[in-house]
């Protein structure tokens, strides 16, 4: 194996194979990036026990004097080409398990792992895929994934569930606690689905899209999905288990609707949320929103031992309904916010014990819900 | 106690004062900053075991309704005045304890402490004071603080010693592994000193005086030193004990000397210690580097279990002497070269196992030594 190619097309490629090297495994040879190189094209692999990633690079820099596989340590690959200052780099085996890096005068030995040790990856694209854009793939995880939950107490939550059905797409996170849902058109007749795919592959997922504009496909299978775009392929394996039906715990009427402006109500929350008692389970700060009857709205927190904070916030419009007084996590309301596009949103109350609704004005398919807490 | 100021210009002292608060403390109340307000200026004091900090506001924007002193918890106060978006900010006292903070929309009452319980703190500026500019003071500090030794087994040489003597202030750093040292002409004649400032006050003081450009009055007092700017005060407690005669332990003759370009030597230096083994002792990098008969420096590490790195460096000019092979640990010869303005340095060597020394063309009276370890 030998080969030479530009040094910023190297690394770009290593960046999004990086994803898929594990922080620790119990089988070291998944420490390794997978090279195969062809007579006009590279191909890499890596995986851990979540997700897998192959990489094609053809680009016109790669010149190959002889083809062949290896098994790379990973890290301390990409940290010696990222550090390179040299425009192009030299890759070479000099022995059976030892490769030689080349770069103006620096020279690097890396010990090789043996490559026939590598697990076979299956990529798994049999069935019709789905095919969507990756800025939609994208904002539909940032508006709905921070709602997963973080711990392993119930494992199915620690995904973002994706139900197709009749020309739609539902997507739902949420910690029991809290709620995500998006709704999204999708124009193609396909073969129903619901599946459960693990948050920490998500945010990898984002992370690589970032760089691209393509269309994916996505092929969805009986325990993976795979997204495949023109040169990367990302598959992650999913949870297993049943979803809880979320729907039923969404009110359908709202006594109360709260016109905001985004922006206003955050910087509040954030300021309110500095001297609020934390709630013993969540460790969260919980502030109380009242609608007062001059038609202000109160944001309050107090805490006996540091003192007391309270903002006024002027609805952007006319309130729809009678007055509410209810206690919540700043927490979840400010990553709720944050979730939305739009400027102006409204507060969504059915009632003092009920979980209340964000929509805003630009969003129209997305919607997230807060559970309240007893406070007095 | 009750004034109104501009948020700003509140904050920006709030954030020098911040850097005398303990992180942890046995004595409460030394969480508070204390506010002295009289009828045209407030004076903030906040101090810790190390450090005390004295403010003085004077600035046009305040305006002061009733004077009188209050203890506030102060990371509190500060989060608040950060977060708040208003211009102006109100603070007065609602009752003998509870402060009241005004802005725009938002009202925040903080508990207070007693400020009758806040310690008296003494700034003695008693003797002839040291005149010198904060731009020096700065340099100096960064020029040779990084090289003290961050644990406490000598405690002493967790500080940098301060000598004064015959027109000339001799500073110097060492963990016992590598030194700094500059020597800086004083133009005034003052009594001589010997005092070890510790380095973590050192740090802060940096940071405040990141902020200003006046010349400062340093106080040296038996056991404290003041540093007095016309509007913040700043002192520290000294470290006892006898700092070493360090003079000893630099070479006074250099059979090989070579010249580098120093961020050419810095880039290769980096590169060789991605796979450079660590030192048992001080878990740093090691790495080799060899004048070669050719007149090329290779810079060099061998890691038994993941491979070798090889760097040729060109030296910027003839060598003077003879061969020479060191091992040392790259981690100081990184910081020391950070730490010199010059574009091109010399590395002085003694032998190959005696400390060498690095200067820069433009640094004429810094110095700093690293101790080669033995490797093979």
């Amino acid at each position: 194996m030998n080969f030479s190619i530009d040094r910023d097309i190297l690394l770009n490629q290593l960046i999004h194979i990086q994803k898929g090297l594990p922080v620790k495994t119990p089988l070291p040879i998944l420490y390794a990036i997978k090279f195969e190189v062809f007579s006009d094209y590279i191909q890499l692999t890596a995986s851990n026990s979540d997700i897998a990633i192959q990489v094609l690079i053809d680009d016109k820099s790669l010149s190959v004097q002889k083809t062949g596989k290896v098994a790379i340590p990973g890290r301390y690959f990409i940290e010696i080409i990222r550090k390179v200052a040299a425009s192009r780099i030299e890759i070479a085996l000099q022995e059976e398990r030892l490769l030689v890096i080349r770069a103006d005068r620096s020279e690097f030995k890396l010990k090789l792992m043996d490559v026939e040790d590598y697990p076979d990856v299956d990529f798994l694209d049999l069935n019709e895929p789905v095919v969507i854009s990756s800025e939609v793939i994208k904002q539909i995880i940032k508006e709905t994934n921070f709602a997963t939950a973080d711990n392993e107490k119930r494992p199915i939550l620690t995904g973002v569930n994706f139900k197709y059905a009749d020309n739609n797409l539902y997507v739902v996170a949420t910690d029991s606690y809290r709620l995500s849902q998006k709704n999204y058109k999708l124009r193609s007749s396909l073969k129903s689905f619901n599946i459960v795919v693990p948050n920490k592959s998500l945010d990898e997922l984002s992370k690589i899209l970032d760089h691209t504009h393509e269309d994916i496909e996505v092929f969805i299978n009986p325990n993976k999905v795979l997204f495949k775009l023109s040169k990367i392929w990302f598959q992650t394996r999913l949870l297993e288990g049943t979803y809880p039906d979320t729907q039923k715990i969404i009110p359908s009427s709202f006594p109360t609707v709260i016109h905001f402006n985004k922006e206003e109500l955050l910087a509040a929350v954030d300021r309110v949320s500095l001297l609020s008692p934390r709630d013993r389970e969540s460790n969260y700060n919980i502030i109380k929103l009242t609608l007062r009857p001059d038609q202000v709205v109160e944001i309050s927190s107090t805490n006996t031992e540091i003192g007391d904070a309270k903002e006024e916030v002027i609805p952007t419009a006319d309130v729809e309904g009678g007055l509410i007084s209810i206690a919540f996590s700043s927490k979840y309301l400010n990553e709720a916010l944050k979730a939305f596009t739009s400027s102006e949103i409204t507060l969504n109350f059915a009632g003092e014990i009920r979980p209340f609704v964000i929509k805003g004005n630009l969003d129209q398919d997305l919607l997230h819900l807060i559970l309240p807490v007893r406070i007095d």
